[in-house]
């Protein structure tokens, strides 16, 4: 009897050259492996070369082998490079503040299993009150409200919890409070923030007022990893909605609601399925 | 036997205040009107009252006596208004430099009937065999060369040209020259340009390369009204594609192509039929 | 000082005949209306005359005095007519089965006050422990099982709960049985059903397998009136999503959960803010 | 001095199992291919494993060296393979009626270098002045005129000439002759079509005048191979537009000329660019 299968998925980056795809594919035949899926980008413009593939194995390979081979191949070519098993759940914690439809939305697709994560916390700066018709069973929720004075001791805490509850990725689903540079620095591609987006761009407040008195004809959103140094970090995923001069500034906002969950949604199941690799300042995204 | 029904737009835009729709309904009715599209807009910031409408009159009925009636109304309620013959073409200028793909989008529109106006030239700064594969039969082409010391003199020949023709609009199809604060002057709510957008937006050369760089996953173009004191004036019509990182700079400079000339023919379209009114720094397009 | 305004929304369809605005405009301009938002249509192919209008009166008219005013018109003019109180809420109640994803959707943007409807009641034919993680607070729910035997008793007491709670509208919220031909003549106009659709159409059972089976690009669900003759009632709303060769069937099904979520909801709003006009087998739809 | 390098893309198809990426990018490694994109689907329903791989030889590399190793592999694996070198454009014929608005779009693309491809004729039931305002230059016009008495010479001939100019794939641009089972039994997977298509579909005549009446909120255009037994071959490509109760049937007619265009562009450009592959009734479109 054929021992059920492990599927796993690698994703790798490194300097390009000829060879890379022979030698990975190579070291997966060899080591019992076979290929289901596989993506890869070359960046003319850097030189890098950008690699997903999707795998099988029988349950008689042990990771540790699997390990061992790939490890050779990533040493002699340079690769920065990352091995899931893809039977094992991303952890992920949220963060959100008044505005939930984000956090319902992402809450409905995990209960049904459309997002395959285990939710390790909500963290909140408000009370569990402000949900109070969304089930959180399951999932810690955390109170930890903020001010100037306190900023330094809630961030701290908001770390703690996420190593403490072993996270891969904090969500921004709306959470209204700019991440300090510090915190922004220790989640380099593990930070997915959600926010509005506009042709043209808009600065300030009340972005969806501005492009109401500018009179643009779609509005969008963009779901983007958080960097300390950028403004705005690399794109994962965008989406519009056509507007026309009949939509209040509340239609506005409205119609804002439904392109940010799920574009937010979108870009964590890309992240999810290790479909999203860094690449300096923007990602690949293998969409498939 | 009953003599041919002429076709009307009426468009008309004063402060709002009760009673307008009727006193403009009545006057029409009255004249023999037959209302067969109404379309209407109440800026609840600036208090303008905006309207669009089509009417058929029976061919008794004389231009001058609609124009009688409505004027009446016009004055009591301080209306700026317009009265146009549907059966009349408006009569639009294209300017164009070396990319030609807006120009022969709507030269092909046109031909097929498919854009109701008439083309009273095409100025380019580049001579005609720059287009030698395109049929101007029928149209005029000027070709008005430039430089940093003869602009003043080409833009007057421009506008007399404008002028000469009895044209109703001008057509920016990717001229790559900025029109002086003079010339745009003259051309309120009568110029359209089209130019590439993104999000988010990008300052300066090469914009297709920066998006590129940036990894965006949408790129778009907006249509407006070009103004003289703005960088980009109100907007007419936008819309966008979607991209990956498999796209290249010149990827995105063809899919560019495709969105520029759809989004300028329809804001064209809108123009022709009388659907776009300037309501201040924005448009309000009755698109139906 | 002045009495706070009321709003209302008058529909209504006749045949097309000279002076039909002038008349509505008139009589609400007497009546003390202000009109803040019109919107109609010729169908040239019947001859039908379409109007939807937005209005506000002072707090001093009274409705019996409109109806009076808009009734003497109608009759005039052989119209069928609606006018609506804008700030009584429609009363909605929703039909569900296994699959919960529209219901879910509904509930949350009917609490977040974006569904401006009172909602009279769930009926399921599975028990309420299906739904464990969605919050009825403050809404009726109804566990109605069918077979065969009991189908016609389950409709009669669908109908006794619709008619009981004064409901003006029932959803189809993923209700995976057929209605009868009695139940759905009961309802012409007033019950709205989603279902997948896709390029080209297919028949029968798992309909995503057969659309991946075909290869097709889109995939689409709509939302439409039910009719006890058609197959398919009059469409109110459709939408469309981009797929490829890589997604599964699994995949076409999660997509078409986001795709019939949306459509369905967008199609109520269309319902309660009155935007939706039977027109034979067709609808009109003003979405401004 | 090295010596320029040359491009080539690789399609195969097999029986899915384990070492066949691996056999491919070593035989490639070792023949002095560097990779350059590679993409790749399974397909889980029948088994079959279907890639693309585009990669770099220096110039020193020759073609039969590359043939002659991939050859290897593929008798290996059971491949049905094509290599082609990237350089060498592909052989298109063109057929069209009297609508040439597919036609006038692809010549443009044509000509600014967008599609690389060499036209070898275009062929008509119409005569040459149908098209007074394209310019021909540089491409064969045959004027092949059928009736029913007529239509197996006039096929023979356009199979002729499809041979004689070693023409490599035929677009039907809007050719409103349904071409007999014996000719499309010659094209397999090299005869791409354009047609409409709605939700739900629509058979006969007048197929956007159905669409009016039904009241549907999207159209679309479909591009897809031709084959003689099916109604509608393998779906290549597909788009849709929205439409609203205000638009006549001309005005979809309008609208799904943008479509058509559109959509066959892009699958004209997915051939040429050998992102298509046949797979039994279906297609795999590696769009990057």
């Amino acid at each position: 009897m054929t021992a059920p299968a492990s599927s796993y998925v690698l994703t790798l980056t490194c300097a390009n050259r000829p060879g890379i795809v022979s030698a990975v594919a190579t070291a997966l035949f060899e080591a019992g492996g076979n290929i289901q899926e596989a993506q890869q980008s070359d960046d003319v413009t850097t030189g890098r070369f950008l690699m997903r593939v999707v795998f099988d194995v029988s349950s008689e390979t042990r990771e540790e082998a699997l390990r061992g081979s790939l490890g050779a191949v990533a040493e002699r070519f340079g690769m920065a490079w990352s091995l899931r098993d893809r039977a094992v759940k991303r952890r992920v914690m949220l963060l959100v503040s008044k505005f939930d439809h984000c956090l319902a939305d992402l809450l409905y697709r995990w209960r049904i299993g459309e997002l395959p994560m285990e939710l390790t916390g909500i963290i909140s700066n408000h009370p569990r009150e402000t949900y109070a018709h969304l089930d959180f069973t399951g999932v810690p929720f955390h109170h930890l409200p903020v001010t100037k004075a306190t900023k330094m001791e809630q961030e701290a805490e908001i770390w703690r919890l996420f190593q403490a509850t072993g996270s891969e990725l904090m969500v921004l689903a709306r959470y209204m409070q700019v991440l300090s540079d510090g915190l922004a620095a220790k989640l380099p591609g593990r930070c997915i923030n959600i926010h509005h987006s506009f042709l043209p761009g808009f600065k300030g407040a009340r972005p969806y007022h501005q492009a109401h008195a500018r009179g643009v004809k779609l509005i969008g959103a963009t779901a983007h990893f958080v960097t300390a140094d950028l403004d705005e970090g690399p794109i994962i995923e965008q989406d519009v909605e056509r507007i026309s001069h009949a939509d209040t500034p509340d239609d506005l906002v409205r119609k804002g609601r439904d392109i940010e969950r799920r574009v937010l949604a979108r870009a964590i199941r890309f992240f999810l399925e290790d479909r999203v690799i860094l690449n300096g300042g923007k990602t690949v995204v293998f969409t498939a």
